[in-house]
């Protein structure tokens, strides 16, 4: 096949595995496409957590025999092992597959290069690597998770071409415009937690919910509030709202009694520590919950103490064509002191999209070695 | 004709247009393709003001008659006064062609709409609006100029994601990447000016030259220094280097006779008044010269002193994938102070460009209105 119908066809498998988004945490998003030179034959993708795997139910949509000079694509290294699903690399055996094109290895330890291993040893022409860098993309917590054994925490912010968040009295509606603001609502879909800052949560009175379609989504909603300022605004959405369930405040020692007392039983108020500790603590919280990613949309005070502890390893930066040219502004985040650009935090792997008239900057952080001084 | 089939031959001479950057000023950048329905035929672009105009250029390449169903492709409404070069509608007409399409029209009030209405009394057919928001931008200079009389100050600014452009002791080599650099290099060829600050002059010691081919080019550069500072630092490039007969430092009435002394005579030295009327008076001197545009590349005390007085007519913003979350470190300009987002200075007609890693968001600056406060 060449180079060309073997990307159109994972092309398409992305787009497939698009359809999972949001259902498949802690899963990855997966597409399969079987096709026959220029013609599709048939297509599937990994729906939600627990379900059939994409190859799966790709092959169930084909009835008949698979011929000879069919291509099965996936965006992710087949499965080899028994899970909750029979693994795919025997699926794909049994169908009488002959060639398997593979966008990402699958970082799982148990999987890495061992499911184009079976492959071949069955006789089935197996590569991988087409659109690798696509397909990792589709998967940016589940591949952060095998390899690191945690949580991803990612930060958002939305800022003008000055780099402010807000104006001073910390007003930031609306700072970017709808087509920015509906693909936040993308990614809180694709988190399965979110925090924000009590300054914020005070200030925006936001729900923190996910809303596309008819129904809304809510994922863990985190308040950091250490001191316990939100007992004075008890009727904020978070609070009160049909998933105030899904709230939960992380206050001081001190503060827990009198938030406790405040807020509603369903809401859930767990002490954490200060500052120097929260990565710790708030990785620890996460890895008991089986929660594999938090998206933390601010404000810069919350921002600048997750920076100071080089907890955010993920940074989605949307970019409004606007300048407040006023200092006193609320910035991304503070606490840094630099002599030189080159002791800048960096974004590697970058991605740009354009929504509107903004623009989307989104990598991995980078620490600079050596160079913190707070 | 296909609306794709004209939508290619334009985009062809969009390209074609562009060979002509840096050597048209003060006119535009023009480029001609005579295409036979999925062949060109000719191409031509205007090279260099005073030269023939990109339509008598590409009819120059074609021998023999004009099939009649061949078309005309021009990115700017072609001329219909003699100047310094005869009419083009006429060169059209004698060619015989029957079909004319138009990018944008122009908008020098001598032309606008008149170059297709003699087209079509000669039973041409003339059309325009094809690509016209790419042919427009192929000429932003042009374009303001023959729209508001008078030159385009544009601003140049290259931050972090957090709005920095250097850090607190004034070092910015490097907040961009290499590909930035080499597009910001392209507009220098394209503005006839560029202006900095005393302090990024001192800091930076620019050449501010447009290093693009095998020879460099400058443009007139003007130092903005109010109080003479540069007596002080008498080695810099702008004062010494072989383009130092292109360097105006502009100063106070006070500064004046101690920068003249120290200064090679070949350097200009001008008098300049101080705040609130930067503007007027860099209007009327770039008028005086000829010049129709200038690019002036901060830092941020010239550029919060021309957005003060609402001087700033475009904006030019890289962002690189880096944080700095230093308070300290240098903003884009200040001085404003906001109540509410909606009280930003906005970008219209933005356009989105990827370097590297860094983008570019450039559009033309709109002011709020009744809101200035400083």
């Amino acid at each position: 096949m060449s180079p060309e119908v073997d990307e159109r066809w994972m092309r398409r498998a992305i787009e497939v595995a698009r359809k999972g988004w949001g259902t498949t945490h802690p899963n990855p998003l997966v597409g399969a496409v079987l096709a026959d030179r220029e013609q599709i034959l048939a297509e599937g993708y990994h729906e939600v957590a627990g379900g059939p795997h994409a190859e799966v139910q790709a092959l169930r949509q084909w009835e008949g025999v698979v011929p000879d000079s069919a291509t099965l694509y996936v965006t992710l290294e087949p499965c080899s092992t028994v899970g909750r699903t029979p693994a795919c690399t025997q699926a794909i055996i049994d169908a009488g597959i002959k060639r398997v094109v593979v966008g990402a290895l699958d970082d799982d330890a148990r999987h890495r290069g061992k499911g184009l291993e079976i492959l071949r040893s069955a006789g089935i022409a197996a590569t991988a690597g087409v659109l690798e860098q696509d397909c990792e993309d589709l998967n940016l917590i589940f591949h952060f998770f095998h390899r690191t054994g945690r949580a991803m925490i990612a930060a958002k912010v939305a800022t003008t071409i000055d780099g402010r968040t807000a104006v001073e009295g910390g007003a930031s509606k609306w700072i970017t415009g709808e087509k920015s603001r509906a693909n936040v609502h993308q990614w809180r879909r694709y988190f399965p937690a979110i925090a924000v800052g009590a300054r914020t949560a005070i200030a925006d009175d936001p729900s923190l919910t996910s809303r596309l379609g008819p129904k809304d989504f809510c994922p863990v909603r985190i308040i950091f509030d250490r001191t316990g300022r939100l007992v004075n605004f008890p009727n904020l959405r978070v609070l009160t709202d049909k998933f105030r369930d899904k709230t939960v405040i992380f206050v001081s020692d001190e503060a827990y009694d009198k938030v406790r007392k405040v807020v509603s039983d369903e809401v859930r108020v767990v002490r954490c520590p200060g500052e120097g500790e929260i990565r710790d603590f708030l990785l620890g919280w996460l890895a008991n919950e089986g929660l594999h990613g938090i998206y933390v949309e601010g404000g810069s005070v919350l921002h600048s103490r997750l920076f100071a502890e080089q907890a955010v390893d993920y940074l989605f930066a949307y970019r409004a064509p606007k300048l407040f040219l006023d200092d006193r502004a609320r910035p991304v985040a503070g606490g840094r002191y630099l002599e030189d650009p080159s002791e800048a935090i960096t974004l590697e792997d970058c991605r740009h999209e354009i929504f509107g008239s903004d623009q989307l900057l989104r990598g991995r952080i980078c620490y600079p070695v050596g160079k913190e001084r707070s």
